[in-house]
């Protein structure tokens, strides 16, 4: 986005959740978002992920901060696009609980999750979710 | 992004707190994520932001989850994009303190923030920084 681009005021909808469903299956690149207990605000970090219908998954580094910092509990998974030519965009927001999966509980290889970046990333985070909300804003 | 899209294997570097306000300076959609307090994860939401060299600022409505919800503290601001043709992106990551900003705070009008959304946008937020970081991935 350049700085002489602004999204004109438009309307404001909130998707259902099958709608906020399709654009998680939908799509790869999502940000994780955590409290890291150090009294600034949450970690947000973008990932790769997969979502098979029912959890988040993603693969980290076992040295990642997320890893190194990793508390089962409380995690947010957030999507969305903005479109500055019809100035519209939408949101997904899944909160929830999270987990490091154990060997057994990976999916089969092909939905496996894609990291950005080379290296040993063999640690598997679930985010079980305890709600998915998401908005729409359309052109005004 | 498409389902048959992935992101290649990549080179992770970190960029300087220089790099990242420029990007910062360049952009003006990003994301605040604070801990809402009910035991699950941040809540995580697009917004229209301003970067002025030293606070994020953006602007809501009073009726939004955020304004009602709103205490001031610790809050994140997090902005990111991603290119799959290059197989590249970026994120930067500003975590920090919250305040609702008073009127004769606010910054002359041209450096104020234009909201998403029609209706009644009173409410700007100041999010002062107190660590800026950021990431790039390079084509593997």
């Amino acid at each position: 986005m350049r700085s002489d681009e602004d999204w004109y005021p438009g309307h404001l909808r909130e998707l259902s959740e099958t709608e906020c469903r399709e654009l998680l299956t939908e799509h790869r690149v999502g940000r994780v978002a955590w409290e890291a207990g150090d009294g600034q605000g949450p970690v947000v970090l973008p990932v790769n992920y997969r979502f098979d219908g029912e959890h988040v998954i993603f693969r980290t580094s076992p040295h990642s901060v997320l890893a190194r910092s990793f508390r089962r509990g409380p995690k947010s998974f957030q999507i969305d696009d903005h479109d500055n030519y019809n100035q519209s965009g939408w949101s997904v927001l899944v909160r929830g609980d999270s987990e490091v999966l154990e060997w057994d509980d990976l999916p089969q290889d092909a939905d496996r999750p894609t990291p950005w970046v080379e290296g040993n990333r063999n640690v598997y985070v679930r985010i079980t979710p305890m709600s998915i909300s998401g908005r729409r804003v359309l052109p005004g």
